[in-house]
């Protein structure tokens, strides 16, 4: 498979924003890893035509910059959605000349891909493409997060072939989970727990690539003080609507009864790249 | 009232974006004006918090270029609902040291106000700001193109009174339209008819300014020819779920049945401008 390269101009002005080379003896690493949240949407806010519509979106430069960012943290992770619909491969083909870091080699340093999947919606094969890039040396096998206590023993082997395994949350005998029980949409995903079994497998950064589901989850106002750094990359287009689209909820101000505005970037820089834009801040 | 500067530097940028100085002798008058979409989104691309809630976004430098690109385009359009929600003034406000052009003198040259109002919806009266700013030398009375034949006596003279008018399209016997058959909504708004009115008033450029409805008019596909320049300014910040938001109806490919990629932008150039940025570019 091809290699992209990205430049290091725009990576130096990318730097302030990422998980430092040596994060592992940074203080945020004690109880969750740096989260960098990470997307490219049109104009409108949106990341595909529709549910299920894989739709390209962004250019060359902004797709080797998303492998950079690979290149650049220990963990990926993408909702069910995106998996089903995508079938994503989640491995890094940055060439080594752009690699910096402890991770400088000419063999790829791939982020280990965490699959969010409370109810296993997921219905993975051998076949699946990041399973036979694992099986080419090119990649890693999934970490999939669930509620579910009993996943099938042939997806149990599947991935624990490949290197992967399931981490299954709230699964305490206090709080026994039926698929019942767990919400359907991830506006309640408890992301502290998530983050905090990420960094129990030793991982200490992790982009958050999508989908909706996720993203919104994550700039909602409970979840937004987790986020470490905010990377979007905004292409030259509109999708148009019944697209599926980055807003998340509106809250209503209790004092005065009006909607309230939404979360904001702070130190923020603007680095046109291409067509497309990238925007780097924080959530203020 | 104070005046605002806009840099130099800035303003070279957007030149390729602009109409040209001299544009009564362009070839692009003589059946319409140059027409400027331009407005400013947040991140999830909207416009306000919601229908009829004024909604502060762009910082002070984007408030500027806004206020320069008035002083850069002989008319200034927004639909009923933003008269009605925002009470605007449509002035120009910028400096005379920012002034570019035929109209560089120290009092300001005002862009002409033209307000889509097909049903006459805009109750205004003496006391609406765009009136007081034209009382006051600061400003220019708006001229409404609505597709009501008999205003009321009591608003013709309003507007007469101060240099406006009502412009009425479709107004021909044969043709006559009672409110009731007269489109609710502007996705059937006859541009071409509304623009090729604009400049038969001696126009030569127009700028489109909003709101939603207007906007989204005009990215639709039967329409899109008609914009020469998009400027659009996005603040980093989100507004979320239930906004008044910019994104055009999909449509869908007749070959294949499925969801067509809505209008891109081509020749796109980024700005920041201050913790915003501006893309300029022409629909595709």
């Amino acid at each position: 498979m091809s290699r992209l390269t990205f430049p290091a101009p725009e990576a130096d002005l990318l730097e302030p924003h990422l998980p430092i080379h040596d994060i592992s003896s940074s203080p945020v690493s004690s109880s969750r890893p740096f989260v960098t949240l990470t997307f490219a949407t049109s104009l409108d806010s949106a990341l595909s035509l529709g549910p299920g519509i894989r739709t390209a979106l962004s250019g060359p430069q902004s797709k080797a910059m998303t492998h950079y960012l690979r290149s650049r943290h220990d963990a990926i992770c993408i909702g069910v959605g995106t998996a089903i619909a995508d079938d994503p491969g989640l491995n890094c083909r940055l060439d080594a000349a752009s690699r910096r870091g402890p991770g400088t080699s000419e063999k790829a340093q791939h982020p280990r891909p965490i699959i969010i999947d409370p109810r296993l919606r997921w219905d993975f094969s051998r076949d699946n493409k990041i399973f036979q890039l694992v099986r080419g040396g090119d990649g890693l096998a999934p970490f999939i997060i669930t509620a579910v206590t009993n996943p099938s023993a042939e997806k149990v082997k599947i991935l624990e072939d490949h290197g992967g395994k399931f981490i299954v949350l709230n699964s305490s005998p206090a709080s026994t989970l039926s698929s019942a029980t767990i919400p359907s949409t991830s506006d309640t995903l408890d992301w502290l727990a998530i983050l905090a079994a990420v960094r129990q497998q030793g991982l200490h950064s992790i982009m958050i690539e999508g989908g909706g589901t996720v993203i919104n989850s994550l700039l909602a106002s409970q979840n937004k003080t987790l986020v470490d750094s905010v990377i979007i990359t905004i292409a030259p287009t509109w999708l148009g609507k019944g697209s599926v689209v980055v807003s998340p909820e509106q809250e209503v101000e209790k004092r005065t009864g009006q909607r309230a505005l939404g979360p904001r970037l702070t130190g923020v820089r603007w680095i046109p790249l291409g067509e497309d834009v990238v925007v780097c801040g924080r959530l203020q």
